[in-house]
């Protein structure tokens, strides 16, 4: 391990995007232990100049340069930061340029990208798919499933209501979610209402192991956790799934960004935003 | 308006951070409209090739050269998206370079940044803080409140959930919520057993109009929805809140993004991956 890093995110907005990407960056670099710092709603050059002299002080107090990842559009208030004794990755001065000259229009420059964003239709969408996902998770209801653009389904604890919020929160998805139940698999039959929207469902199975395992957690010596019976759940849920037509796939090494990536793919669904 | 131009995210993994980075900046030109095509787990040259040959198609279909966010860290399938008619930006190219350099090693170049993930700490907590959300909304539960990081408070309907469920999603913060009630008001005492977690309380408020406005949705033309009993609940709440000594914050306008950034800040909770 080498020296601690100070690492400053700095946006007029949240920060939430500079620091999403300054996190795939750092990613690279696993032996270096890095100190986060975020510094949002910098909106004028006096509050950059700040920004600029704590930058300086971790700079001097670590005796590294820290490393600065600027989202800031003003060119004063992003002036003032690149004074700073630091690396600084200028996020959008990198590609906005060459994007203004690919379309052949300057950009707005607008600061505060994110001021007014909760009036946007979008943003609406993202509220209410939120909504609709809380109130129609784990089966509890079969109000307006016609609403709903997928409905996941799959044993207890594969998965689903992560993947369910996820899809609400970040792509404005509507999605539903029903267990599979021994009920279910006794009677042969999918539960509820579910026949009705065949088209709009998609599976998540899961490893026994992993599942016995989670369940644990839950219940522990439960039979509910017992891998027997962890086994015949899923080997149940598969063969329903299968012999409906319904796609599905193995969420036990997945985190939830990757399987709502996956699902937009299969079921062609289209993000609120496109 | 101006032509349509076509948009590629390109990534090993879920493409989620080159459509955020993407979009941030693509807002900077609000009179060009954009057609979103996102290309997830582009781990293979060979799936890098094809990658290129549908953006050449999208250049020739519309006449104009798309724009493509690159984010793939394979040198071979990265140079075989840069054979493409586009504008290509590369986001990790810009900025692994000047990193290596100020880090004095080189990068990982790991392809498939979001493989394992799943197994992560920072993963596991995040999906144990939307477990823990989920089973403390609303006030439905006073079990293990004192796990909770935050506990956020407020009249129905102003803004609790969604926040809770984003603070817990992106962060991995573990956040509570509690509705103050017109009872609560009555008695004028906290509800529950806040009282014992008051130093992690934090208050939503909103306005009265926009808040009779989200409640009209829910049911129209009730008591609970009329502009005088919103009033008369925001007033007492406030009264409530301030006589405790409870932070709070005005949610009318704000996402629940930078609703979340401002409690972090406030009450200086370090996100999960600090």
């Amino acid at each position: 391990m080498t020296q601690t890093r100070h690492v400053f995110f700095i946006s007029d907005g949240t920060g939430i995007t500079a620091e999403t990407l300054g996190n795939s960056l750092l990613a690279h670099f696993p032996n270096t232990r890095f100190r986060h710092h975020r510094m949002p709603f910098i909106d004028s050059v006096d509050k950059a100049q700040d920004c600029a002299y704590k930058i300086t002080d971790a700079a001097c107090e670590s005796g590294v340069r820290p490393i600065v990842f600027n989202t800031l559009v003003d060119p004063d208030a992003a002036g003032a930061i690149r004074e700073a004794d630091a690396l600084v990755l200028d996020l959008f001065e990198k590609f906005i340029g060459p994007l203004e000259t690919e379309l052949g229009q300057p950009s707005t420059h607008t600061v505060g990208r994110f001021h007014g964003i909760a009036e946007s239709q979008d943003y609406k969408r993202r509220i209410e798919a939120i909504n609709f996902t809380l109130a129609h998770d784990d089966g509890v209801s079969n109000t307006d499933l016609e609403e709903a653009d997928v409905i996941l389904v799959g044993v207890s604890r594969s998965g689903k209501t992560p993947t369910s919020l996820y899809l609400a929160m970040q792509f404005g998805i509507k999605a539903a979610n029903y267990p599979l139940i021994p009920e279910d698999f006794e009677r042969n039959k999918l539960p509820g209402e579910l026949n009705r929207y065949r088209h709009k469902l998609f599976g998540l199975t899961i490893s026994p192991d992993r599942l016995s395992q989670i369940r644990q957690e839950r219940r522990p010596n439960s039979r509910y956790a017992s891998i027997e019976n962890c086994l015949a759940e899923i080997e149940a849920a598969q063969r329903m799934m299968k012999r409906e037509s319904i796609k599905w796939l193995d969420s036990t090494t997945k985190s939830i960004e990757e399987i709502s990536t996956i699902i937009l793919q299969e079921v062609r669904l289209e993000p609120s935003s496109y």
